[in-house]
């Protein structure tokens, strides 16, 4: 393992003794757990219930950034999409595409911060691919976790299921991860002294959706940010949805760095909070429920679904005016997850 | 959707209305079934036994090549991982990674060849992820393949059922793969005439373990190939493993072309056959189950199992010598799948 001390070769992903090495030193000593210990092809995982899966790759640049990292985001980018289907996150598989000449330091950060993640999440690697590519043939570090959790919330949760009167609960601040990844990049490295918010939400959601059965969708709302998920929801509901922007979570850092940049919010990602569809007459219960753990205390209800405009988000400003939020249409902010 | 007549941009990973057209317009045309058609964050799945799980990054150059192309290999390789387990493949998830200004045309492709050979292994691609990063960034398209299927074969597939006195069956050519990509690289291009030996292995190898118990071990011997995969299962075993040179199955323009690169075709990678390890009284009616598939019909056995020399792979040559095959260290081609 002595090349380790420095750079990964193509070698460390070629099947060999080299990638052997790298996978019992590093990957399996950070990553440990009886299933995954068998290196089989394929992990065997006992299961009873209706399953979710998911998957998602994370190129986020740079790797590193206030309040997380590839790795965080990794872990809690599956978990979540994982929970927003009613579903306990248990096991996840880890394929790395690394980079020639990638830093072994790099790699152990990353590796050492899927573990901490992990564990703090609840969820156990079980299997997992390493890919080495030639410099210049991918920029680091990729990662892709896929998921699977059984599901616990007793209902459907669909879009179909929506109908106008429902509330729209939105579980904290919004814009925070995607402020956070453009403050780091080279080009720019701004102190706007914003962190991302992310954070694996089954503990949060979870205890909450055990405790009633009026959830009828959830979703996080990553790429393309709140607006983007809100439009999708009322696309897909045939509805309408209004939202009272005064009541729209946000820090004062997020929304002068917004300000500053010329960035609206409503379309930054988010990787830690979760726009949820209640049944009016449970909306106050549900947010009562959030608020008590720390991921939720900042949980509020933001809009409503309405019969008209179908499939379109409308916005009542602070000011007493009504615009229509469009879903985004290309990407400010690439390669933010 | 005009922009698809020509390159993919930034924005078709954005999250927003660009990728929800190359979603809709490429990809659930092509992948369509019904849990895909839910687009949830992950996909529910029915399962009442044990699972297997597997995960594989593809990054392998050129996308197209003799035999198969990128998208054959995810499926295929995924299906494999599967199969080892003695599980039937079921559903796979589906992780693009795309290079920014990529030819429409080289997805439409890739994604035509991803729903083909779904449809052709029996599995269904049931939850997604589309990541597109700057020109540079990555080299054209990298896919991720997770998959799950429930498990069939009635024993449990361990290195530690290995006994001495076991046969080794190999159920096709040798080191296709490898020499057919290596045959497309741009600095080579080599007009070898081999074809990758790519194919999804569940038709062939769940229907023999149906009829037996007498299978204790299986793996396909993709990176590193035969050689490597042998010297993994005497390790683990804590056996020897003696083949003999004469009865590895390997096609004349194989043995032609390696000797013309100087390549020992023993650790080529392989991806369309199995190495099984199988209990020496049933290995006359697996190879004979196994030679009634097409996919099956070259399969040889290859060596059997011994006390010593512990963990090492001996070959005995068709002049009648002996040597040690060790593990590859590095690998002679990089980005082979």
């Amino acid at each position: 393992m002595a090349s380790l001390n420095n750079k990964i070769l193509l070698g460390h992903g070629s099947g060999g003794k080299l990638m052997h090495g790298l996978i019992r030193e590093l990957l399996l000593k950070k990553l440990d757990n009886p299933v995954l210990k068998e290196l089989s092809d394929s992990a065997l995982i006992p299961y009873q219930e209706k399953l979710a899966f998911s998957t998602d790759s994370f190129v986020v640049s740079p790797l590193f950034f206030p309040g997380a990292d590839i790795a965080k985001l990794a872990v809690c980018g599956t978990v979540n999409d994982l929970v927003m289907q009613g579903a306990r996150p248990e096991y996840l598989s880890l394929a790395l595409i690394v980079e020639e000449g990638l830093d072994y330091r790099i790699l152990a950060r990353v590796v050492d911060s899927l573990s901490k993640n992990a564990r703090k999440a609840g969820v156990f690697f079980v299997t997992g691919d390493l890919k080495v590519v030639e410099k210049g043939s991918c920029d680091k570090l990729f990662i892709n976790t896929s998921g699977i959790g059984r599901t616990v919330y007793k209902k459907d949760l669909s879009v179909r299921n929506i109908c106008p009167g429902d509330r729209v609960i939105l579980t904290g601040n919004i814009a925070q991860h995607g402020l956070a990844v453009l403050s780091k990049r080279k080009e720019l490295d701004l102190e706007l002294g914003v962190k991302s918010d992310c954070a694996a939400l089954n503990r949060l959601i979870l205890p909450v959706i055990a405790k009633t059965s009026s959830v009828k969708f959830m979703r996080d709302p990553t790429r393309g940010g709140l607006a983007t998920t809100l439009n999708e929801i009322a696309e897909a509901s045939k509805s309408g949805i209004i939202i009272e922007e005064r009541n729209i979570p946000i820090s004062q850092k997020v929304r002068a760095a917004s300000e500053l940049l010329g960035i609206d919010p409503l379309y930054v990602a988010n990787e830690g909070i979760a726009v949820m569809i209640v049944a009016a007459h449970a909306a106050e219960k549900v947010l009562c429920l959030l608020k008590r753990h720390p991921l939720g205390k900042n949980s509020r209800i933001i809009a409503s679904v309405t019969r008209e405009p179908r499939g379109r988000v409308i916005l009542k400003t602070i000011l007493g005016t009504e615009r229509i939020v469009d879903m985004l249409v290309s990407d400010p902010l690439p390669r933010i997850c």
